[in-house]
């Protein structure tokens, strides 16, 4: 997609703090982090969000948690603990328009989701 | 698991509001809930986390992601949006010790994600 930043981060044509690459998966540090450790993961394909991606390819949210996973342990989240987070559309708060998952921690997170 | 509260609703020993079921994955509302929609997606299986999960089946998290998908579609959430969460841990946020996914939605979530 022309417009879309992560589509430009995902190419390299945005720099970013990229944590992990491979052929299917990118994934960076949050620019304006919520928590200690902040990690976007992102498919390379473009999909507008989490209903659109799942309609047109049910594998990739699984390929995309799993990545989240690896990159927790990676980032030694996984004692203390961590959370993932997926935004879905406007209520669901999600700002850039193509699907990402949160990977937030490195600090006690609120219990809140929302 | 004997002392499991998840395995026992899953199993139907102890009653919950039902929203989903089949034979990998249960689905019912949370008795506490933080929004006007408040489902939790769990495996049938025992797992006693996201970290657990994923070293054990790589694929279970896309089927209960793809069936948070489907829920919120069931549940009228797509057009508005929705979140989903997991907590992984004890800095996640995570309470029951057996994994699950929240689905949020039926109102406008915080931008804050813990």
């Amino acid at each position: 997609m022309e417009d879309c930043i992560f589509c430009k981060i995902a190419s390299g044509l945005i720099p970013s703090q990229k944590v992990f690459e491979d052929e299917n998966v990118f994934a960076f540090r949050d620019i304006q982090p919520m928590a200690p450790t902040h990690i976007l993961i992102i498919p390379k394909v473009h999909h507008a969000n989490l209903t659109a991606m799942d309609k047109a390819d049910q594998t990739l949210g699984g390929t995309l948690l799993h990545m989240a996973n690896i990159i927790a342990q990676q980032e030694n989240l996984d004692n203390d603990g961590y959370r993932i987070a997926i935004n879905c559309g406007p209520w669901g708060g999600q700002v850039v328009q193509h699907v990402h998952l949160h990977l937030l921690g490195g600090r006690e997170l609120a219990g809140e989701l929302g």
